[in-house]
């Protein structure tokens, strides 16, 4: 830089173009390889670069790429580059000459390859994190599956309400999760489109081949309006609209295992690997990373939000607002996402069901009593108005004596009976014993979608085949992807080779 | 209330139950009526309710309504009911008795019939605004197909790039709003659910009929964990993230428009009906319906975001954070976006393009140089460097002498190609003048999702085909829900005369 | 509106022009006439009406704030009138004649009338939020004082960690909404200025007075550049700023009752007056109101944040993104915020701590350990290292016998004081179970902020005084208010006296 | 680690203890030993460690720092230590022994200790960026004091309005930010604040001395209310509620940035330090740093919003939620404010007005015409309605002729005024043209506040005094910072060197 006025002003460098050079290197710099050479090959087979020309650059190319590669930590904003796309240009000028380095910008932009860029990156992510998921979902069917049968407090309103199974509550937790997984495949669908040959806005006069782009870069299809390729970020926000769901959903689940866990409750218990003591309180075990968890959905929630806060009220037109800085911050929303979804995978693994806890909470709260109503009604006939006013007595009475069900005297129930419904119960005392445990009351609830056995085992089996389904879709976007880099490979060995001899 | 200490307290009453109540008269009684008919139907159906039951029960539910619509004003928090949906109940109850009444709430709670209210009030919202938008993006096609040939400037980052068509630019809106219409109704599928069944958390022991109450209430499907059913509120959040990204989107949108219709830009005219004058400046024309657009665009984003914020961090188990006062805050982002949608149509349908202005900014911004040199390197087979090296100079002189490539002289254009080539060039200048126009630029832009007259065609033949489809999925969704209605009109009506005799 | 293109086109009066007018009539009329009466008598002593000007305009507009009070709910957006200002307007020029009622509008404009009602009304709700405020924290400290010695059991990671008491945990709560008054009282001094006189942007050039103008509205002080008057959304969004960290708090204290008032933990009771029950579980007790409260918060954050989202990324120049709309959602947060403070305050007058539950999980969970060491140091002159030796065995054997620190054999803890001393303690039995208490843990707490009764004395004392400052400086608010009201009534009323006879 | 049981699980290791640790370093590490040198010097100073004691730990803390400061990059998350504060106490252990280590850890814990840590980074970064915001602000008084009669246009709604200065305009931006370095410092008094003492929630037995471990801190004061202390985390949400009001600011004005240097307005001149041109574009001048403002604001924003969400329905309690990756969340808040600054100042110290383009667009849009009625009124001693009649009739005859009000005939004029009232205009042709300049305009806008140089002086001269104001407080904090430090040093140095000989 031999003049002062000359661009970058030094307060530019420092404070934008360095900390994008840094984003480029760390996030998109070998994909913006394969775009090169993608557009490489694509030139050569419409005839746009001569063999000559394609074997040339795409040598030059592949050198550079090593190059690069060997010194990543030294590359940095000079005294003449904006970015690495201008370094490995340059490089590229110097190499060939400007008359043939030249051509490979011929009917391209910045602002289709960005959007490329972000397109490829996005979809990796968007991959690797349902991947992540359908494995937690996967590990929370097979606890779901082990613990079918386990019972748990069920609160509403902070209070216990009924009991359910571990396995039931668990299912509830797999069918939002396998919701976020569909999601995001939703979102996926709109950021897998290759916006190349926008070039600037409006495409190009040369005729360069959209679908033979979209096709070597792995891409379901190609982003239509070229405009819309370069401008419109709904692509981004969808995918970020969805993950945001998703970290509030995990958040949600979270905060019933910091209730559980509480001292009082105890319903989870937390093994010691998962446990920080006090080193000045000696009793005390803090079960932190369910903290952890949530402090981490929350700011993963607020990166989500960030990106779309970046593109609200811009213009809709090519603008920074929906580049480089924003999307590194949506990177940092999938960072975070992949170590809550690791973390809560390791965490429900190992953390238990204090089935003595449960069991005595489920006595001193008699949450049965409402099936031990409904029981009355369909046992002996009698009407919803009797046997709510049977429980609610025998309730208050339980309350003031401190009994339970399975101690309540049964002289007690059938004075309550016989006051209500001016006769003896039909019910001997070991049924009646019976219809106030949670064992009948998990029993009698088969209906789709309730905890007893019967439906559990087919809700299970219906999730494990949506995580095949997931599993087979997730598997299928990773073969077109890698057959995408193995033709385009095999396309560029091709032109490399090429040259008129 | 005869005691102060009676359930609710009147800080209570004053600051939470009196406003719900006014948000169930607006927003849920209707649906809750035929919550309460479809229940009973199906209770019969299953033998829970005898038909003398069930023809008491679904008469006076239907005396009920007409009771509570003729005096709706009226009905408040009075001094026993927490809501409405005590109310009726215990309008029930004084019609029929406890012992009659008390049964239509057999196998249900107030936690699936307040989620099933839900999604109910957010089916119709979506749907409504769905067709909504399907009708704005037809008037864009319309539009859009009016202009395709009609001139505006592109830009990117706030200045002129390259011209394009008013349909081009059009056509990016379009697909951006078909993406959203493609996000709600993903959203959709996932409230278009019935929770009936679920009760209050684990289902009953009663033998009521899941399916049912979902086929008679126009459901696509039951949900299935009953946890789930009560709890999860990723249904609700979906449809929100989905709705927050089509305001972000409209609102960039409208940031264009606002700058277009700028004075100086003034690219954009604004007709009289939507423009508002200030009494105190004679000369000014304010397009505040523009401001109003973008302000409710951002307001509903806030809205979209507070129902979000109001699950953040609460416990996935059945909590008020997920229903009532959140809900409403949610049907308000519906209420925006309703008058958001209706003004922008409204809008687009009457501005038109200042021809003149886009003529005249053409030229002097000559946005259409590079097509000049794309042009060279095909017409006179020069290399890029060359023809850039061209143009860069000719860029340089016009800026200088204020000329435009419609005005600078051949001689100008030869000496530059001369200087750079070594000889003159081979286009004549009548040839030169044409491959710097507009028309020349929009014409060779003939790739995929291009501004050239024919894939504009294509493409607004596609939208046109996606509006039918859309509009397909939407009549299917009315004539399901509207033969549901029928179909629970006339079990309604059956039941009711099946008293025996 | 003789012809179609006449503005409003009626989708911008029906999605516009008609909810800010119905805006305008719930919080901005009376205002509004103030503000022309204001303008009118400062007008007249500058010389700017002559006196029957100033009588004919006076005059009239009492008459005319008569009677459009008299028909609010008629009054609407008609034909003509964009907004209330306009009918106000039309109304005087029809009983005055343009001539004399176009006077009033002299120096002043839409821009700094708009911008002053903003400033009006955000004063009011501020004043009215802070003495809500300090009218709660009030009742706080009455119930701290009465609970001065009432044991909770503190919490930490959810865990309880130590005890203290509801008067120490109320104090933390006290400083909270003492410093959200103060961020409230700071935010206020920047919207209790004057924005009059700016009017469109840049003053004007007639003789007006700036400073009259503040003084008859009661403003403090005059916004000093006029551009900023008109354009610098920082003062409202300053407001907001200040009300979200309110709004968190009482949030985050709300959570603590949640967790309190669940069945298992039971430190606090709520009374019945606060609880919601089940029809279909009649054993359950859900005291909703503190769900109420959280979500209420949320939605209460989402408004605030709404308002700063609406100027996000708009220019700095006067736009309706600051405006009605806008300023309408923020009101909706300051109402929201009189709920949950009135609320909070009617909760926590009745609401009971459950002394015997505390109790009982203090002596469960030994959180008086750390204490038993520490006096043990004092007591015995041994290092920590053996203290903590000595009370991490204790708490393990506690927790394996299910004893608590009052019934662990005082030979068990002297055994393990001479394997970890050598030497028997010197400690007696009485005095080893006096260190292990809960009342000689809060005593020795005498430090600055702690719970002991000492400083807990000091702190109410202080926070007494600190109600009283913020108690006077909110009075000298009204007192300044009510002056300037007199003053201008007053004025009004001499001016509509003086015409020239 | 031997067994797989132990704490830390390998994946909490990784996804909590590892970015924390490295948190840890990047920002505390220093203060926490400072933390640890106040906190011995004070035990020293209290008779609770002996000088010999004092003198080894300060000594081995001296030892520790260097040693720890020697191999920063190499410290980690081990096998054994949660984090940097657990590799400091096992080193100083394994150097003195655990008698004499432990003995440090009197009367203080990981709760006190972190929101110091906190505190402490908070406090230097909220002075940091008011000492840049002060700088900058500076900067921007100088712009205005040499342009404080440069001409530009003043938008509303995006529409020319009036003429003002680049002074006057540049002054609204002064008074914000003045406006925002006083919510900071409101903010910053609210942690400015020592929470040492406060232990772990309710202090100690131990006699240590709050007040000295603030003033060896330098802190203002100590923060009364012990759970409050570890608990309340409003003093840093006050913080980044004042932090997201000044990016919204910024943000806005940056808008009117890109309004201004856009193609077509051009009213601001973005030299070539500042402008990225486009490769394929060669016209193309993108003053992209402003793009990058906006975003960079709206990250700030959301940064901010993640602190604040971090913390939302989190209990107040201690909890993670408000430590340390909420924390750092909020620094990275801190460094995009800092690029901010340091690039807007950068900017508009060579920013230009571009006059030649105010002066066409003034008198394009006539912008002085109300003026000129004013004018007229005051001159003419006509009324209102007959200037504006004249001024509205002149406008629609310059509009439709393309004249201007410097070149509209006298004639034209003249005609128009005896049409209204009846009688040649007294105003002579240059009396005219006079008051219908800019100039004119400015001239007569002599009130507080507004353009002309009269009061633009004032308001200039008050902004210096302002801003030495606020310097002084800076110099004031940051000396007492220094002394504290200072003294600190004194009291180790004591200490270190008073072992019993």
């Amino acid at each position: 830089m031999t003049t002062a006025a000359a661009f970058p002003a030094p307060v530019y460098r420092d404070t934008v173009l360095g900390p994008l050079f840094e984003n480029m290197k760390r996030h998109h710099w070998r994909h913006l390889m394969r775009v090169n050479d993608a557009h490489a090959v694509m030139l050569a087979e419409q005839g746009l670069l001569t063999a000559d020309e394609a074997a040339a650059i795409l040598n030059a190319l592949e050198a550079i790429e090593t190059d690069v590669a060997s010194r990543l930590d030294e590359v940095g904003v000079g005294s003449a580059e904006e970015d690495l796309f201008c370094v490995i240009e340059d490089d590229l000028r110097r190499r060939l000459g400007i008359a043939v380095a030249g051509r490979l910008h011929t009917g391209r932009s910045r602002n289709d390859i960005d959007h490329t860029l972000f397109n490829l990156a996005l979809r990796d992510k968007v991959l690797a994190l349902s991947e992540a998921l359908v494995h937690l979902i996967d590990g929370v069917i097979a606890v779901a599956t082990r613990h079918r049968d386990t019972l748990v407090v069920a609160y509403t309103h902070g209070q216990p309400a009924q009991p359910t199974t571990w396995g039931h509550y668990l299912a509830a937790l797999i069918e939002v999760l396998l919701r976020d997984v569909d999601r995001l495949s939703q979102a996926l669908r709109m950021v897998d489109q290759s916006a190349m040959g926008a070039a600037a806005i409006t495409t190009t006069g040369f005729p360069i081949d959209r679908p033979r782009m979209a096709e070597l870069l792995g891409f379901t299809k190609v982003q239509e309006n070229t405009y819309g390729c370069i401008a419109a970020a709904d692509g981004t926000t969808g995918v970020y609209a969805a993950l945001k769901v998703m970290f509030l959903n995990i958040g949600r689940f979270v905060q019933d295992l910091n209730q559980w866990a509480g001292f009082e409750v105890g319903q989870l218990h937390v093994p010691d690997t998962f446990v920080q003591r006090s080193s000045i309180m000696p009793q005390k075990r803090n079960p932190v990373p369910i903290e952890h968890l949530r402090v981490m959905c929350s700011l993963g929630v607020s990166c989500c939000d960030g990106v779309m806060l970046a593109v609200h009220n811009t213009p809709f037109t090519d603008v920074n607002d929906t580049e480089h800085e924003a999307q590194e911050t949506g990177y940092r929303a999938f960072d975070t996402a992949g170590r809550v979804v690791a973390l809560l995978n390791g965490f429900l693994e190992v953390a238990t069901i204090n089935t003595a806890v449960v069991r005595r909470h489920i006595d001193q709260s008699y949450i049965t009593i409402t099936e031990v109503a409904d029981s009355l009604v369909r046992a002996e006939g009698i009407s919803f108005g009797q046997a709510h006013s049977i429980c609610s007595w025998l309730a208050r009475h339980m309350g003031e004596q401190g009994e339970t069900l399975a101690t309540v005297p049964y002289a007690v129930f059938a004075a309550a009976f016989a006051a209500a419904v001016d006769r003896p119960p039909g019910l001997a005392e070991a049924e009646f014993r019976r219809i106030g445990t949670p064992e009948h009351f998990i029993a009698v609830r088969t209906h789709c979608g309730g905890p007893a056995p019967a439906p559990m085992d087919r809700s299970l089996a219906g999730y494990r085949d949506q995580v095949e389904i997931d599993r087979a879709r997730l598997a299928d976007h990773h073969r077109r992807i890698e057959a995408a880099a193995v033709k385009l490979a095999d396309r560029v060995a091709h032109w490399q080779r090429t040259a008129r001899k």
